[in-house]
């Protein structure tokens, strides 16, 4: 595929992952884990997938500062000045702005596409050419761009976009986000065509991004725009450390894209998954004829129906009698509850940290 | 307590304990494992217990070439003489028989008391005290004596023993061995007060067992006999490997107990198991108030009852729905079942063995 050298890739890479505890683990979240057992993580199998459309020197990957080493470490084709280090986990906006001023002292010309670093693609080639057309649209539109996945289902993890008018081409205006809606609700989206799920992933040209931060998030641009002339040099880091601190802890969904008048979404289906949740593991998997899962581990199931099994490589798992679970284990954590009950998850990983410290999370 | 330089104890452990698979290996068998966390292996236990009464020097394993390090490196107290290495797995008999050649070339005087290395014995000075009686009795009486145990349930998980005439002070002929009762028998046993568990524990006079094992197994004495005037000297383990693997594979009980006619009991309760399974071992684990116990590991557990969870120390298991399950986790296993289930352990085992080969047994 064709690479343009006024594109860039910022991934996203600083999350913690706690929904996949205790696979996912505050040392090592899911982003640097291998689901599949395919031998590459999601931080990976990310960059692989833009360096087809994005010139590898274009890829950045934004991260907290503790997963430093292990960025590194996983991606060596990265120069030290691509990882931008976080010192304290804000959220999405505070990250996605430094980038952008990083990215503007660059090349001020840049076209940006902003992608989680946790997402499953099955369909990548009509992936990346959604993305392709997606900055060729914003380097020529002052417009803000995201990408809308055709609903499956009446999944209640996700997040919607309604859409208004085509501006043709498969561009629409967006007219509303939602928060992730109950059952009924979700149902209704999917059967009204109206409704798109929201992957997250967003493109836009350096300076529209710029501009709309500074229009609607002005407590945030006052923190980050004294960095202009420092960014892209060597103090940027020290000047991160001293006022990203400060910067408001907002989602760019919240903070930008519900707001501004500019939004467009892209829409396509991209065989693609957040991989949010052990449930979304599980029906991505390819399973047994009783339903059950079993990922990594070898397993023996007697009696079993629609488990989840995700334990080490070599590891053998004998179960009789189950329907239903999760049954996670990782290290010195194992994990078993109703695979339908996942969002107890953080409950389990407070009152681990509250009875047992920081060792098991 | 008094230690009697003619009391010799025999304690067997070349078990492969294959019911509590996965925790017991084949490579690490039950005795050689500490359960409820002590510090001491169940064989150890049996050492330490033992040695109150009989002087070290006079205590013997018996057990499999392939457990000969780790004999050694649990009880490092013994002198290498002091282990008795079979060269292939025959039952209880050829074992005994061996051990009582074997000591008779040492102390033709000898009593002796031969115990299984996997029980768990919680009233250890009534215990003590029954077998410093018990040696003493058969010091002087020409009679095979077994101990029988007060049951305080209609076990079927074990064999039983019925009384007839005593003969004072405690001691009572055995009228007959019964197999393993079903249910509805066994709590006839219970009630009629005539029953008692056989604890597989065993007291004699050197030459009464010699002599019955003559009498009563003449092909064992025909394979075993022939060794006298190289017991108790370095060429016995040589005529030990070239001879024991013809013995007859016949337990004591099946073979000379059954069959004796000069056969007693001992009768008490000691706090006795035989930890033959993981429901006896649940049996005797302390519990929370919902009856869940869990050994060994730090468990957190959300609407779970009456599981018992043994996995490695250090190890944090969090379970949410579960009741009634055995989780049982050992270097690379991880078993979930019904614990009351658990005679199909047996199954999982030859299922492993046939579809993953030796690697997980």
């Amino acid at each position: 595929m064709a690479v343009n050298k006024d594109n860039y890739c910022v991934i996203m890479g600083g999350g913690i992952g706690s929904r996949f505890w205790p696979f996912s683990r505050k040392t090592l979240p899911k982003q640097f884990l291998d689901f599949f057992g395919t031998g590459r993580s999601l931080l990976q199998q990310t960059f692989d997938r833009f360096k087809r459309i994005v010139p590898v020197e274009n890829i950045l990957v934004v991260t907290n500062d503790m997963y430093a080493d292990l960025t590194r470490k996983q991606l060596p084709e990265l120069a030290p000045e691509q990882i931008l280090l976080e010192p304290t986990r804000r959220n999405t906006a505070p990250c996605i702005a430094w980038a952008a001023y990083h990215i503007r002292a660059l090349n001020p010309q840049a076209n940006i596409v902003v992608a989680p670093s946790d997402h499953l693609i099955l369909k990548e080639d009509d992936f990346l050419s959604a993305i392709q057309k997606g900055l060729e649209f914003v380097s020529q539109n002052d417009k803000l761009l995201t990408l809308g996945i055709k609903p499956n289902r009446p999944e209640t993890g996700y997040g919607y976009i309604q859409i208004a008018e085509s501006i043709g081409d498969n561009f629409y205006k967006v007219k509303t986000f939602t928060e992730k809606p109950e059952l009924e609700l979700a149902k209704v989206f999917v059967d009204s065509g109206e409704f798109y799920w929201n992957s997250g992933l967003f493109m836009w040209n350096v300076n529209t991004i710029i501009r709309a931060g500074e229009l609607l998030l002005p407590e945030l641009a006052a923190k980050l725009e004294p960095g202009v002339g420092v960014y892209g040099t060597p103090e940027e880091k020290q000047f991160i450390d001293e006022n990203f601190p400060a910067c408001p802890n907002v989602s760019i969904d919240f903070g930008v894209m519900e707001k501004a008048d500019n939004v467009y979404v892209s829409l396509g289906d991209f065989g693609w998954s957040d991989l949010g949740t052990w449930s979304s593991l599980y029906d991505l998997s390819p399973k047994d004829e009783a339903g059950n899962v079993a990922l990594k581990c070898q397993s023996l199931l007697y009696n079993c129906k629609d488990n989840i099994l995700v334990l080490p490589e070599n590891k053998l798992v004998v179960v009789d009698g189950l329907e239903g679970y999760l049954i996670a284990e990782a290290d010195d954590v194992l994990l078993i509850c109703k695979k339908d009950e996942e969002h107890a998850i953080r409950k389990y990983v407070n009152d681990t940290q509250i009875k047992m410290g920081d060792e098991y999370i």
